[in-house]
């Protein structure tokens, strides 16, 4: 058996999300379905992690196990050829029989895109969140770098969560500003459901004076997703790189 | 009477062209929607010129007049919340009655978008045309210069195209490139129908050596659709800036 590793890229904009479900679009279920034709076999491939619905990928891993001896580039090709265009397969490459690409993750990266002017343009509006109004970004700095090391995130991710373990290390956490766009730039060795667009959330209603940068350590400690501000929206949100 | 002056952006994907049509979803045909439930009047907008389907704007102009006194800024905010997010109006500003979008232009520019890889990204797809293949861009270069000057340009416009004065100026012509993407840029005081995209057309068939960029005079001169290239697709253009 062959182990493939894809790298993928999608347009989150008309999927419900990576992960598979019958009777809706996912980015799975297109995957399988390119992939089951060209391979002529069920198959059954393993994310990296689940995007939610609206959620960009440039990076995106998932792994595929195959007997068929079909050359990497012929495969490439004849994937990209039946996926639609909001996905493309970057890359494949053979792996050993041991890697995941869950279990073998060591960190992820994700970007959050904030337009700054109250016009978003029609080129940019599928991958950002509009938000023109003054916003304290020396606040927000100040909040940002209480997120970087370990912590329980209970507070910063969806009450829903299935995971009973919710201690996660972020290594880095910052925002590279234009006056048109804000970006945040965080790397973790993992990420709970909506904790990214938790602590973005989180640090808009700081940037907007309504949580003190001073309160975040208080907010983890709760444990309590009500302490922490609203989930900013999947458009915004991009996973841009897995690492292994 | 006031005479609005109205700069538009719009991602042309979803729509049949700029001008207005019953029955088909259209630029022109939003925009008078938006205007008529703000203004609470019948509107008549002047575009700049159409744009054909899947064409897209960074700046369309268009003007249109009413008698309503609301303020500017008010009636930016009012027409953006109406109109789809695929199209923005960018400004407003209070013209001069003799003001007409299209027959006060004086120049208009255009860009079309390349993308040189074969693998066209989810996030670009609807902007670009995916040319992945060799292109000699050496010839491509002694072509395009060919294009600047006044010329009757009756052999890279649509057949079917209403003018009957053919002959046009265009002020530049030329390439930007980068690995990933080429540019084409040209500027003229007025362009025929699908005459940028006769123009990339043949410039893509002097790139792929199916056209000597030697033959570009005898093509001009034989007024004879027949001899150019083929219009390269409409997802690729873009009207930049419209001059006055």
């Amino acid at each position: 058996m062959r182990n493939l590793k894809l790298i993928l890229a999608y347009d989150g904009t008309p999927y419900h999300g990576w992960q598979i479900q019958s009777g809706v679009l996912t980015i799975q279920g297109e995957l399988h379905r390119a992939l089951e034709k060209i391979l002529n076999h069920p198959v059954t491939t393993h994310g990296s992690g689940r995007t939610d619905a609206g959620v960009h990928a440039h990076g995106q891993v998932a792994n595929v196990a195959t007997s068929v001896s079909m050359d990497i580039d012929a495969l490439l090709r004849g994937v990209n050829a039946l996926l639609p265009s909001e996905i493309r397969l970057l890359s494949i490459e053979e792996m050993s029989p041991d890697f995941h690409a869950r279990r073998s993750a060591v960190a992820k990266s994700y970007q959050y895109h904030l337009w700054r002017s109250p016009v978003v343009p029609p080129f940019q509006y599928r991958y950002v969140h509009g938000v023109g109004y003054f916003l304290d970004q020396e606040a927000m700095d100040r909040a940002t770098v209480q997120f970087c090391g370990e912590h329980d995130f209970t507070s910063f991710s969806a009450t829903a969560a299935k995971s009973t373990d919710r201690v996660r290390t972020v290594y880095a956490a910052s925002w590279e500003r234009s006056d048109q766009e804000w970006v945040f730039r965080i790397r973790g060795n993992g990420f709970l459901q909506y904790m990214v667009r938790t602590i973005v959330g989180t640090l808009i209603e700081v940037g907007k004076g309504q949580i003190d940068p001073e309160e975040i350590g208080a907010i983890f400690l709760a444990k309590d997703r009500s302490r922490s501000g609203h989930s900013a929206p999947a458009q915004g949100l991009h996973l841009t790189e897995v690492e292994y």
